[in-house]
């Protein structure tokens, strides 16, 4: 089964570190993230997570990072858990950056 | 503030049923979707969130929906709390669903 | 046969021509876009696209809009055409708009 | 300048061929994909594209890849020239694919 539980790093040198999943397949745990395009100083940001609990160790999840320490944005994450060639699990996933628009004429350009 | 809580219904007629937001802003609730890609029949299926807790009613927010009772995908959504011209609350968000692909070199085809 | 070729408008405003298709479903036109995230004024921007030729008159289309005249960025739009309720032709679309970023480290958030 | 005319290949083997880029930034080309989700076997697909013509080498450029030798898709990219530590050539690039859809009602899923 996919075991989220841990500590991730991913191509651009970001961190995550995802506690204890439930039952349900929820968890919650702390993303330090390598890139910002904020002006303040990044911190350790908290995120919660949901995931599929299937027996074959491939399951999709998804996570919530709220970067509300040092910014007005919140990201989404969606992916699924490989094993790689080496026998390594690896996480893949593609994201939305929403950053908060003054107004619903702004709206078009807020998501990246 | 942007309240979240309650009953939402986006264009293509799905429905959102968002419980209580907590302090911290992470908030669970229920998405019925009027669509699905899926073989099996839909379901009401759980959605864990976090937003932002700003004064100004234009936060920023996500929330996964983990469609696992008729699926093996996951939905990511990010948006944002806006006022309309006619002064109701309206929701602008983007999303990402990935599919469960077979291995890696599906991976490529997994998220729309 | 989904015939491009004309004046379209989306719901923000911009306004599209589309000169003659040709046979292989090239065509080139000009972009007026409503909106816009560069600094310089607005001015009406080439375009560039290729589109099938199916006889369904349901066919898919892509085309780029080079923002040279004012910015360094460049925008791309995929779709397909759809006759609506009323009997009206449609374009549905989806974008992605690349700015210039500095260097490779700033590449992450350079299209939204 | 970001000269874009020759082969390139991706991460997962695919490979473009770009042709002359004219005084308009405009080009054509072949893209030999080397995965696809359609059922009939893969062919080179011819592509047009745009491209901006700056001095620095890090232009942002778009192109499209009409697949109709074998499917009914379209596919859009968007990227930029980079140079990288070792002084290769590299494009960093986006993509959308645009899958026909049957009728409006099935919209929602036909770009990943």
């Amino acid at each position: 089964q996919c075991n989220l539980t841990g500590l991730w790093e991913n191509d651009l040198g970001s961190q995550m570190h995802v506690f204890e999943v439930d039952s349900e397949g929820n968890f919650s745990g702390e993303y330090l993230t390598s890139v910002s395009s904020a002006t303040k100083p990044i911190q350790p940001s908290p995120l919660v997570g949901s995931q599929h609990l299937d027996e074959d160790g491939q399951c999709t999840f998804g996570f919530i990072v709220n970067w509300k320490k040092f910014s007005d944005s919140t990201a989404v994450f969606v992916g699924q858990c490989f094993t790689d060639d080496k026998g390594d699990e690896v996480l893949k996933t593609s994201w939305l950056l929403r950053e908060k628009a003054d107004a619903l004429p702004s709206d078009w350009k807020a998501t990246r």
